[in-house]
């Protein structure tokens, strides 16, 4: 698997005449390698080359997990004393003897370290490599997908879980402590970012924070949470009622439903991200709740839980088979409702198959 | 509080005849602002003057959030389809026409932002006002101290809770699940990290995964963890014997713990951060462990997890009152055992206070 994806990035190297492209981030670290850790301030990369073996460096105290990784080239580990970019020069020099043009993430490398590399390699200039790593993730394969899968159901479980627990005066604390709790009794080491469980005033922001408000009749309240494994997030949002709510509450609810079905409808290979968005948003603008959405429809997922395709009004960019985003209109009327529904899907050769399967029709729960 | 940091930051920036410092990092933009926000991929930034006000930018989306914190100047939300930097450079152009040098944060600006920003600047130079940045953050506050204090206090019972919840042939997973529902049920948002409990030959690494390995009569059992409460993070490591162990593994708690203990009586103003680490490294050394301690002595604490200063053998960095930092020695034995000792401390004006308090002596746990 990660052969094949170092060989398709070598390719690209040979074509546009790079000496060497060196990653530095841990998403496309575990990407070209399987090898998956967060090294924190400390240097972690993979050099690769057009044609010359690739290396790995690495904390020395991490080396041990990456051989384990399977990872079949130099490992080079590092003790916190040591300046690893002499170590990256000469791993560099030793394969690539006069180097001219570099590929770095210019989206992830910092300017201090750009600053190191670019006094480790004098004469070269550089260039961006995001763009062919996001080329190549942008199509899952069969593994990804599996891994998708998997983080989706248990996304689906968690709010399950999450629905279950949801009883008057309990606070959303205290029901996102139960859902990560049953998470973890499975297994789940992390969320793919921090889980929110928001309920009536609270959930009228689209970026709440759960704290200590109570669930009390006549609220929503909304999940929203995703669930990482072996390196791939999930991202699932369910808005449910507790008792009865308005007549403006539920149209609201209906019309967030209808954009999120129009969207879906759209998705194919060959159309334009922009499509996608403009169809659920032109549902929600028709019924004057325009200034009410005022995010975009959704974002790729893989291992990042924000990756590329962007799904906005204005992206062009053409959706192709293998591609896996989320479609996620919501509507937020301060001081009266947020409503939030979002699925995961991966597009197929003829539409779309939708990887979160919690039911989204409006449930009231009593 | 935010005020006198903001007016620090712009006397240097006179003193420096720096235009403007603009700063991009979540944490500096907290410390500065108070307003505590991760933007993903988004643009969130600060920017600082000799002698003008300060601006902040943020997702639009964000924009109440951020208001709500009383930021009292001026507040610039974007949307998602429009391009931030050119509202940086009217912001920063209106309040400073001629920017000739421009101070960022290169250990984390990235190379894409930075040439965004070399566009709409392309006149200025530019500095890392990182240096500045830790200086002021090394020593905290009063209010950081007070938060550092409640994060550790949660740690602590976090460390309780995991030891009661030790039993032969309970996993790994089980004992984080319980641990983590614990601290929700008590309003705790977020871990510093993800939490580790290690058990066996798995706590043998340095950074290992938890997982399904059960509990065995005869095993350590290692647990790091922290809290983060109001954006201040704690991190305690503690290891506890299930059953009675070998003499071999209790020399090796021992050593650890003696080491950790040298380390902490040397720790006062005026002492160097090499000073510190090189009293538990030698305790491990002169026990015949020295190859197996392969990390540095510990890392300062606040905002982040890890930051300055770093308590390495090479640091001739002076600690000053209000420091707050880790002791964490280790020793890792393959196959046989892992231990580490971690406790979070402040520099005192004549010593040092442990903010950890969880006891430390060896558990025997039946």
């Amino acid at each position: 698997m990660t052969t094949e994806r170092l060989t398709k990035l070598s390719s690209w190297l040979e074509e546009k005449e790079i000496d060497v492209a060196f990653l530095t981030s841990s998403e496309n670290v575990f990407y070209l390698s399987g090898f998956l850790s967060d090294p924190h301030e400390r240097l972690l990369g993979i050099g690769v080359f057009p044609d010359a073996e690739p290396f790995l460096i690495c904390p020395g105290m991490e080396k041990e997990d990456a051989k384990k990784t399977g990872w079949p080239y130099e490992i080079i580990g590092y003790d916190d004393t040591v300046n690893p970019w002499e170590m990256v020069r000469t791993a560099i020099l030793s394969r690539s003897a006069n180097v001219h043009k570099t590929a770095v993430e210019k989206e992830h490398l910092n300017v201090e370290r750009y600053e190191q590399l670019q006094k480790m390699l004098p004469n070269s200039t550089y260039v961006s490599v995001e763009e062919r790593l996001r080329e190549l993730r942008l199509v899952k394969d069969s593994h990804e997908v599996e891994k998708l899968r998997e983080a989706c159901a248990l996304a689906d479980y968690a709010i399950e879980v999450g629905v279950h627990e949801i009883k008057e005066g309990k606070t959303e604390m205290e029901i996102l402590a139960a859902i990560e709790y049953a998470l973890k009794k499975k297994g789940v080491l992390e969320m793919s970012f921090s889980t929110m469980v928001l309920t009536g005033k609270n959930a009228a922001s689209p970026h709440g924070t759960p704290g200590n408000t109570r669930i009390q009749k006549g609220d929503f309240v909304l999940f929203d949470l995703g669930v990482v494994v072996d390196g791939y997030c999930s991202d699932i949002t369910r808005t449910v009622a507790y008792h009865d709510i308005s007549s403006e509450q539920e149209k609201i609810y209906q019309t967030v439903l209808n954009a999120q079905l129009e969207a879906l409808k759209t998705v194919r290979p060959g159309v334009a991200c922009s499509t996608v968005d403009l169809a659920a948003r032109n549902v929600i603008s028709d019924a004057g709740y325009g200034e009410f959405f005022p995010h975009r429809l959704g974002h790729g997922l893989g291992i990042s839980v924000h990756e590329y395709p962007s799904i906005t009004e204005k992206n062009s960019l053409v959706l192709k088979e293998g591609n896996v985003f989320t479609i996620e209109p919501g509507i937020y009327v301060p001081e009266l409702a947020g409503v939030r529904i979002e699925d995961d899907l991966i597009v197929t050769s003829t539409g779309c198959e939708i990887l979160t399967k919690y039911p989204k029709e409006l449930q009231i729960i009593k």
